[in-house]
């Protein structure tokens, strides 16, 4: 196998190079005097094609350097051609809240197939359904709880995991279950007299309790900072903030630590000041295993 | 037919509605706060939706907003869906020039096909063989010769068209006929001695003639710039330039008015501040002609 890597895989591309024990290639990338951008695989893969990129802003040059790299591959046509892309863009727009939307996901994932895409790798889909929904080749969507797990050991001493809602639940029960703590998800309650919003974990009691707030993307921060608000404000000894995609706009971390929050911890599918986390290990297994399902 | 006007249509999504008396509906646009473009088709199309969207910078946001377009008009699915881009980004990355690259007109072609196109019109395509090549779906490339040639009458007393190479001659052939002009292209010779570089037109004589440059694309405006220099050198009477795609970068523009250029004159593909033609007559033309295939 080849394993190539493109100016957003983060370190991730060699990391998972190496685990695997195969040669990394850097693919080269220009942008045309007009803006447009370019891209070219300077060696043939050795059998399977494993290409890296994340998708983090400018989101559309990413995909673009994706399906370009795709595209390239594929005339080569020997081997199997796998994108791992540790954040998926466009995620998010899943279906159509409203009629007359796109499904952005279904659009980024059905062009890398009709390009030769072979299979997907990714980490932490805000919606994992969409990848059997809108590709027909295989795909993994990993979880790096054991990863984040792994950086609280020893440094929480009576951890509470909470999801910032129910849809989040999963994940933080994943974090929890390898932290040996405690897990819930916080529920959001207007008051019908004075309109205040209350958010509060379902069953658990948060009082002297170290809580760790666990959500797939921080965006703007906004649902984080409220949730550490609410979570301080019933007596919690601390509030940590973690996610795995640390998109983080319009002055989010400055949000999150202004909310009272301790500490902020991501992984590294999208470069940030709090990245302390490495998805590679979590994305080699997943690749281990993809490729096992396509033998 | 309804027709779709997306941000970067430039006015010629509502003339084509015009000339072919259908409803213009423009699509909402938004970006999310971590940067994604948003687009919302706001109501069904009546039969076929024809989606009017040029492509120029940023390409790649262009690029996914007509995508996402077509994938959320592709729900609506009971006519076909056509779209008119007028300038088609990534077009001249046509083949692999190199080993390892991408053809990049493919990956955009084919992208949209997946994703339910069911044809398209573009304005003078770099290499218009790339639609057949790419496409199954019915396409079309028109040139806007007559307009071009229209802005011109009467305002030239002894016009010769030229192209700045043998590849660009059919659409400087196209202009002059129109205009009753003659043509030729021009050719570039290296002196052995001294290393200079002459161009100078293949077989016509350029000494008091009002010469008429004419290419598909000024990107950088270094060709036309030195084309300019040489004919006024060899005694043109004066030198103006036509594109039909202003994409006009690094100071395009300031570099071809200082070699000596009387006029820059452009199509409405790309905004410019010489976009002086509109192309609109010519699509709406391609645009029937089309239909009539597809029926």
């Amino acid at each position: 196998m080849t394993v190539y890597s493109l100016e957003a895989s983060n370190g991730i591309a060699a990391q998972v190079a190496r685990h695997l024990g195969d040669e990394l290639v850097f693919l080269e990338k220009k942008t045309f005097p007009d803006g447009e951008v370019y891209v070219r695989v300077p060696s043939k893969p050795r059998g399977v094609a494993i290409l890296v990129s994340s998708m983090y802003p400018s989101q559309e040059k990413r995909f673009l350097e994706l399906l370009f790299s795709v595209e390239a591959l594929s005339a080569y046509a020997e081997g199997s051609i796998i994108a791992v892309v540790p954040y998926l863009a466009f995620a998010r727009q899943d279906k159509r809240f409203l009629e007359g939307e796109p499904i952005s996901v279904k659009a980024v994932l059905k062009s890398l197939e009709a390009l030769g895409l072979s299979g997907l790798v990714t980490v932490d889909l805000h919606q994992p359904r969409v990848l059997g929904e809108y590709l027909s080749v295989p795909s993994i969507n990993v979880l790096p709880a054991e990863e984040i797990a792994g950086y609280f050991k020893g440094k929480v001493s009576n951890p509470l995991v909470l999801a910032p809602d129910m849809g989040a639940l999963e994940r933080a029960k994943s974090v929890a279950e390898h932290l040996g703590a405690e897990f819930d998800y916080l529920v959001k309650e207007r008051d019908r007299v004075t309109g205040e919003v209350k958010i509060y974990p379902k069953s658990l009691e948060v009082a002297g309790k170290d809580v760790i707030i666990v959500d797939d993307i921080i965006s703007t921060g906004g649902t984080m900072a409220l949730a550490a608000k609410n979570v301080l404000g019933s007596g919690a000894k601390s509030v940590k903030a973690v996610c795995t995609h640390a998109v983080m706009v319009q002055g989010a971390l400055d949000k999150l630590y202004y909310a009272g929050i301790e500490e902020v911890v991501a992984t590294d599918t999208v470069p940030s000041p709090v990245s302390k986390v490495s998805v590679a290990p979590s994305v080699a297994r997943g690749l281990k295993e993809l490729l096992e399902q396509m033998v």
